[in-house]
């Protein structure tokens, strides 16, 4: 996302452990203690300015909702909405993907979104690309059982790869929709790339997938 | 494929044994036997007039190519084509894919073309799609280890299903294109089809798979 720089961000962002937890602020509480109940756990990884996450979490109530976002000048935004919104099942965390493990406990995720996530284009950046193996690796170590991943992008690259990504590393693939927008798939909410992309009569990809040892046949 | 039913075409394929299988005609003898050679064997389900074999065959003269197609008319312009160029790495079998363990042995199949299959879009056909797990378990049985599954198709609703049902299967997909004529996969070989849809502007869509418990990782 490019974005003007906030030099002020990551001071803002500190100041709200409340709703944004980071490397210095990340304790060994479970996600479950942090939102006090046992909802499930939702979250998206490079979230952006949060607003799919914010959609979500009104539409579901009842389930709790993490974003994860590296840059600073980005998540704050999201940051700014939810002091505003108040929304109890909502957090945020600042930080990389690849340092995943930090933040989470072995199967306390129940499902994870990529959304229009950086297509990285190059063979060479390979291995940035978030449906990498190493980083589908990470998923299954923090994703309980049962738990699916939900992607959307309108990167055709990048869509194919991931297909061949998560299949190679033995997942099963559903509900697969090649032009989403124009497709009978229903209650879809959108991302702020979505909307971009979309009006400008982009075609939206979207998968499903799982683990499939985890999942019962 | 919508042609004038031919009422001559049975006699006709029935007097021309050596160059297309039926029901009556099949026997026990392997098809390396028939080719007289080792060669790997390629075969097209549904080959239609037989056009994808007879550029492939022309190709790849080391490999034996056997195409099948139910419809009597329709195979019997692939059989006058073939009475002209006298070509030796190609056969016909006339006859319906369901009857597959009829005219194969476990293991005899290198890999199988499945081109521009009937989409069958409604939910209650879904068993007739070739690539239903019942038709893939047929496939699984005469296929040799390692051998691949091609599939093209312009039908998004076939494609997305093909996906699916393949990685429900247990398959492993690969090579996926989702915009094959605009992208850079080498030595693409048209169908038929391929070219009626294609010069429409349509999308073609593209997969490989294999069957997992048979591939060397
Ligand atoms: C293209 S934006 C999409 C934002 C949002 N998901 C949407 O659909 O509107 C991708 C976001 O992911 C973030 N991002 C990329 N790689 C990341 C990583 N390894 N860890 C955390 N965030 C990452 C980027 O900073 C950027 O804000
Ligand atoms: C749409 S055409 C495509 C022909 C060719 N593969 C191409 O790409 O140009 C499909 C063909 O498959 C044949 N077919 C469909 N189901 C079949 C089955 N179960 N067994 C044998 N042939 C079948 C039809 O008769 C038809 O000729």
């Amino acid at each position: 996302m490019r974005l003007r720089h906030k030099p002020w961000a990551k001071q803002f962002i500190e100041e709200h452990p409340e709703y944004v937890m980071t490397s210095s602020s990340k304790t060994k509480t479970s996600w479950k203690e942090l939102f006090g109940n046992d909802n499930p756990i939702y979250v998206e990884v490079g979230t952006g300015k949060g607003k799919f996450l914010d959609n979500m979490s009104q539409e579901y109530p009842n389930i709790n909702f993490i974003g994860i976002e590296k840059s600073e000048s980005v998540l704050v935004m999201g940051l700014q909405r939810l002091l505003k919104d108040h929304k109890s099942n909502v957090r945020f965390i600042n930080g990389d993907v690849l340092d995943l493990l930090d933040f989470f406990q072995p199967g306390e995720v129940d499902r994870l979104f990529i959304n229009f996530t950086d297509p990285w284009p190059k063979k060479r950046h390979e291995k940035r690309r978030l449906t990498y193996k190493s980083f589908l690796s990470l998923y299954e170590q923090i994703m309980s059982d049962n738990a699916e991943i939900h992607m959307k992008t309108d990167n055709q690259g990048l869509f194919e790869y991931s297909l061949e990504s998560m299949s190679r590393y033995g997942m099963t693939l559903k509900n697969i929709s090649l032009d989403l927008h124009n497709s009978e798939k229903e209650d879809n909410i959108m991302t702020e790339y979505e909307e971009k992309f979309s009006q400008k009569g982009q075609r939206i990809f979207r998968l499903e997938s799982y683990f499939s040892s985890h999942y019962p046949s």
